[in-house]
C-alpha cells in the first residue's frame, strides 16, 4: 500500500482528497494535518467522513511526516506550499502540490502575479499535472504541480482547436463561472451564504491569477505566445465550473466537423466526455466526478466557435486530478479510485 | 452475474438505481424501461450516465422482460406498480417494489389512503424492506416492498425508543422536511424551480399517505397501536430528508443515556450512524449515500426527547435501500455497491 | 420629519432598516453607525443602497448622536445593546431595541439564558413590541423591546388558540425553520455558503435563547405558565421563518371553525393574513414584507391542531416590526412605509 | 386614474406587473386575464398578492376589455400577442406589448427567427420601448414593444461605447446569464427545481432569438451593421441577468476614463447606476427593482474592454420597463411606482 499524507486536510480540497483516497484500493492515508483542527479527529470537522476516516489532525512537522509516507498531497494556500515542499522532496517524498506555487515555469511571471518565489530552482523540474497533455512527464516526476481549476476546464476545452491550428489566437475570450467551493473554506464575508445565494457577479476581471497559467499551457499547445481575456464569475452552487470560450475560426468548419475533431482528440481519454449530438455540458452532469464534459457550436454567422466545458472544481479541478496524477506517478491504472458515477440530481 | 431490470428508469428514483447498479460488482443491468424515453438511450435523458449506462429504454413488456432477468426493480407510481408486479412474480422473477403498493399489510387501510387494491392476496407475502428491522424476512422473500422515504427516516429515528418502551406513545409528533426530488420528475407547476427555490412550506398536513405506513411499523415495534401526527415540508434542496421527532419520556433519561441506547441498538448496522458527541445530523452529511444519521437531545425542562434523523431520500429513502434489499435477497454482502462516501460540500 | 439613528447599520438587520426607512415619508435618517465600516459610505458596503442612502458610517458616540436624533434603532448584538441604551434614554431619545436585552421581564430568567444584566431597572419599563398584542402600551413607551424573529412567528401563530383557551397547554411543540440571514452577517464557518447550501439541520435543540421569550408571552396570553419544546432549524434560503406548531385541542374543532376564530382574531390586523381556504403559508409569499401569514389544520385522528405561520425574519421578525413600532410611538399610520408587495418569485 | 388591463396575468411577468401596478398611484387595474386561472381570484394562484389584488381572472375578450380600459399590457407568448394587439389598437387602446412580436423592424428578420408575422404593417409604427434610448418616441406612441430581458441588459451595457465609437464592432462578444424566471411559469421538465438547482449550462448557443433584437439596436447606436456572438446561460437563481461583454478598444482608454464616459452618458438616467470605484455589478444588488447596474474594466494587456451589466429580468427586463413606458406614454413622472429599494440579501 502506498502511504500518503494530506497536508491541509480541513479545507474543501483536503476533505475532497480524503473522500477519494479512503476508497482507493492501493492507498493508505497515514497522516493528515490541519492547523485549525489539530488534535481533533477529522470527522468532527466533517461528520460526512464518519466511518470512513477518523484520523486525528496533526501539526505540520515535515521531518516526522516524511519518514512515515511515500507521497505528500499539499492542499495549502500558495506561499505556504513552497515553504514546506522543498523539505518534503529533500526527505525523499514525492509531492503532488495543489497550490499554484510550481505551476508557472517562468519565475518572473510567478512573481509578477503572486509574490517572491522561495524555491525557483524547482520550477524547471516540476511537471504540470494535466494528464491529458503531459501524461508521460508526470509518470516520472518527483514534484507534480496540480493545475488550477479554471485552467483545467479551459485547457481541456480548447486543446483540440489549438493543436489543430484552427483558430485565430488573438481572438480568444474565456468567460468562466465557478461554484462557491472554489473560494475555499476560509471565513470571509464575501463567502457567506446570504452574500452568494441568489447572486451572481464577475470578479478579478482582467486580473485573475489563473490567467498566466492558462496562457502558459495554451502557448505550448499553439506553439506561439497566446494571450487571452479571462473573466471568472461566482456561481451560487457548491461545485462546478463552466467555461464558455470564444475564438474566430481560421476557416469555416461545421459543428459536426469540429465535434469529430474533438472526439478523435479525446477518444482514449477516460475522463473527457465529448457531449453527444447537440447537447451542451452542464456542471450538474459531472458532479462529484473527475470528468470534463465538452461541447461546442460553430456559428456560421460570425465565424466563431463557441466551446463550453464543465468540471467539478473540487475533483477534476483539484483533488480528483491529484489522485489521477498519483496513479500515474505510481503506475496504477489511471482511473483507479476515480470511477465515480455523477450524482444527478 | 445477477440480471436485473429497472422498470421506470427515467424518474429520479430510476436514474438513482442506475447510478448504484452500474457500480455493483454482482449485477448486470439487462433491461430498462421508460414510457417517456422509449427507444432512446438513457444517457440522452441523463447525460450524467454517459460512459456508464447507455442502454436503450424499452417499452414495458412483462413477459419478454421476465425471461431475460432474475430480479425486477419497479420504480413506478403506486397503482401502476401493482398492475405489473403479479405478472413478474408469476413469471418467476423476484421483485423489489419502490412504490407504496405492497407496504401496508391491511388492505382496507391501503384502500382508505390510496385506491382499490388489485392484488390484495400478495400483501401478506410481501416483506417490508427495512433491513434494520426485518433483515431475516427479506432474505427469503419473493416480493420486497421498499419503504417510503419519510417512513425510513422516521422509523430508524424512533426504533430504539419504542423497542425499549421509553416513551409515551400518545405523544409522538413527527415534523419532516424533504428535498424536492421527493416529488419526482413529473412536470408540475409546484415543482418548478421558481416555485420551490427560496420557499418553504408544509403540505399534506394530517393527510400524507406515509402516515399509515409509519404507524404500521411503529405499532409493530411498540407492540401496541401507535398514532402519530406527521407533517411533511418541502425543502429547497435536491436531496435529503430530515425528520424531527418529539415524544414524552416515560422516565427521565439524559441525552448521554439515550445516545448509549441508540449506539447499542445500531452497533452492528452498517448504514446507521449515531452522531458523535452533541452533534446533530445534517442532510448534507449523508448526500449520495445509504446512511441514516441519527442524533437526539433529552430536554429535562419538558421531559421530552427530541430525535433528528437524516437520510438521502433517493438513496436510503429509495434506490439505495432497494439495492440493500437486493443484496439480502441474493446473499451478497449487505454493503456491496453501497460503500459511497458522502459528497460534502 | 422624525430624525432617527440606526446603530449597527452594516448587519443584515441594519441594512434592512435602511431599506425600509429611506422610503418612509415621515422619517429622516440622520445618523448611521458601523464599527466595521466607520468612515465609509454605507452603499460601499451595500451597493444595493446606491441612490437611496449614501450616508457615511460613524463611530458610536452616544452623546453626540443623541443631540441629533429623536429616535434610535439599536441593531446591535445583545449585551452591546444594553451598554448604550440607558445613555440614549437618559439623553432624551426614544429607543427601539432590536436585541434581546429588554425583552424578558424577569431579570433572573435573562441572566440564566444570557448573561448579567447591566440595567435591570429598565426591564419593567420596556414594552414588548409586538403590536398585535401590545399596541396600546407601545404607543406611550420610551423603550420598545422589538421581539425576536422566532417568537414573532410563534406568538402570532398561537395567540388565538391561547386567548380562546382551546388547547392543552402542556402539549405545545414548536418546530421552526429559519433562513440564513437570521444568523447575521458575522463571519463564521457555519454561515459559509457551502456549509448552508443543500443542507438542513436542527440546532440549539432544547436550548435556544428564544425559548423563554416565547414562553413569557404565551404565558401572558394563556393566563398560566406555559412551557414549550422549541426546535429551530437552519434553512438554505436568505429570508423567511416558518414555524410549525402542534397542540392537543381541549375539545374537537374543525379546521373551518378554527380558521373562523383566527379570521376574527386578526380581522383588524394590517399585517396578519389568515390564508384563504385550505392554503398553507409559504415563506416565499411574504418575502420582503411585514406580513405574518397563518394557516392551520385540525387533525381529527389525533385531536391535535397543527398551525403554520410564515414571516420574513428580517422584516416582521426584525426591521419591519421595528418600523411598525416607530409608527405607533409617533402616532403615524401603522402601515406607513410598510406597504410592500411581496416579491414572488 | 388610468385604467389598465393585464393580459396573461398568471405568468411570472404578469404577476410582476400586478406587483408594480397595485402600488402605482395613477393606475387602476380594471381587468386581468388568464386562461389557466379563468374564474379564480388571482391571489389564489399567487397568495403573495392577498390583500393587494384579488381580482378574478377573466377570459380574453378583446372587445369587452377594450371598452373598459385605456391601456393594455400584453404579457403573452409571441404569436399569441399579435393575434390580439391589432384589435386592441383598433378599439382605441394603447398597448405595451411584452412579447417579441413588434420589436424587430424588419419583417423578414422576424420571420426568419420566429414565424410568419400576421400584422407586419404595425412594425413601422411600433416603438422599441427602451426609454434610455427612445424616450421621445415612446411618449407619443400607440404601441410600445417592450424590449427583451437580455437585450435590455446588453444594450444599456454597451450604448456608451457604441455612441462614442470606441470599439471595433467586429469583436463584440456577449456572454449572458439569466435566472430561471426568464423561462416563464410554463411546466417543462427543464424548468423543474432539481434540473436547475446546483446546475449551470449554456443554451441556444448562436441561435437565441434575442440576437437579432440586440443587433438591431446596436446597429442603430453604431450607425453601422453590428453582428454579435451572444450566448445565454441558465443560472440557478429566481431573478436576475448578468451580461458580460467583450470588445476591442479602437484606442487605449483606462478604466477610469471609460467609467467617466459612462457616468456622463447616464448622468440623467434614473434607472442606470454606474458602479462606484472598481465595484462590479451583482444581480443581488438590483433584486426587485428597475435598475440596470453597469461596471467595466479596461484590460491593457489585451486592449479589450470588459463590461458587465445587471438587471432584474422580471423588472427592468420586463414588467418594470413596461411600467416605465406607461409612465412615458401618459406623462407621469418616469419613476412613478418604480421607486423600489433593492431587496438585499
Amino acid at each position: 500500500m502506498l502511504k500518503v499524507a494530506v497536508i491541509g486536510a480541513s479545507g474543501y480540497t483536503g476533505v475532497e482528497l480524503l473522500r477519494l483516497l479512503v476508497g482507493h484500493p492501493e492507498v493508505e492515508i497515514s497522516c493528515i494535518t490541519s492547523r485549525q483542527h489539530e488534535g481533533l479527529p477529522i470527522n468532527q470537522a466533517f461528520p460526512s467522513l464518519s466511518g470512513f476516516c477518523e484520523l486525528v489532525c496533526e501539526a505540520l512537522d515535515v521531518t516526522a511526516i516524511a519518514q512515515r509516507v511515500d507521497l505528500v498531497f499539499t492542499a495549502l494556500p500558495h506561499k505556504s506550499a513552497m515553504e514546506v515542499i522543498p523539505d518534503f522532496l529533500a526527505a525523499g517524498c514525492k509531492v503532488v502540490d495543489l497550490s499554484a506555487d510550481y505551476r508557472l515555469k517562468d519565475c518572473s511571471v510567478y512573481e509578477q502575479w503572486y509574490q517572491k518565489h522561495t524555491s525557483p530552482d524547482l520550477l524547471a523540474e516540476a511537471v504540470y499535472g494535466l494528464p491529458e497533455l503531459f501524461r508521460e512527464l508526470i509518470g516520472s516526476a518527483r514534484l507534480v504541480a496540480n493545475p488550477g481549476c479554471y485552467p483545467t476546464s479551459v485547457i481541456l476545452g480548447l486543446a483540440p482547436l489549438l493543436k489543430n491550428d484552427l483558430i485565430d489566437l488573438t481572438t480568444l475570450i474565456i468567460d468562466s463561472k465557478s461554484g462557491a467551493s472554489g473560494a475555499g473554506r476560509g471565513v470571509k464575508q464575501g463567502s457567506l451564504y446570504c452574500e452568494v445565494n441568489e447572486g451572481f457577479k464577475a470578479y478579478a476581471v482582467a486580473s485573475h491569477r489563473h490567467t498566466p497559467e492558462i496562457e502558459q499551457t495554451l502557448s505550448i499547445l499553439a506553439g506561439a505566445a497566446v494571450q487571452v481575456s479571462f473573466t471568472p464569475h461566482l456561481l451560487p452552487i457548491n461545485r462546478g465550473i463552466l467555461s464558455t470560450m470564444y475564438a474566430s475560426l481560421k476557416a469555416a468548419k461545421s459543428t459536426a466537423d469540429l465535434l469529430d475533431i474533438y472526439r478523435q482528440a479525446y477518444a482514449e481519454e477516460p475522463f473527457v466526455r465529448v457531449m453527444p449530438g447537440n447537447e451542451l455540458p452542464n456542471v450538474a452532469y459531472v458532479r462529484g466526478t473527475n470528468f470534463c464534459d465538452v461541447g461546442l457550436v460553430s456559428d456560421e454567422r460570425t465565424g466563431r466557435v463557441i466551446v463550453t466545458s464543465a468540471i467539478d472544481n473540487l475533483v477534476k479541478g483539484a483533488a480528483g486530478q491529484a489522485v489521477q496524477n498519483m496513479n500515474l506517478l505510481y503506475g496504477f491504472k489511471e482511473q483507479l479510485g476515480l470511477g465515480i458515477v455523477p450524482l444527478f440530481p
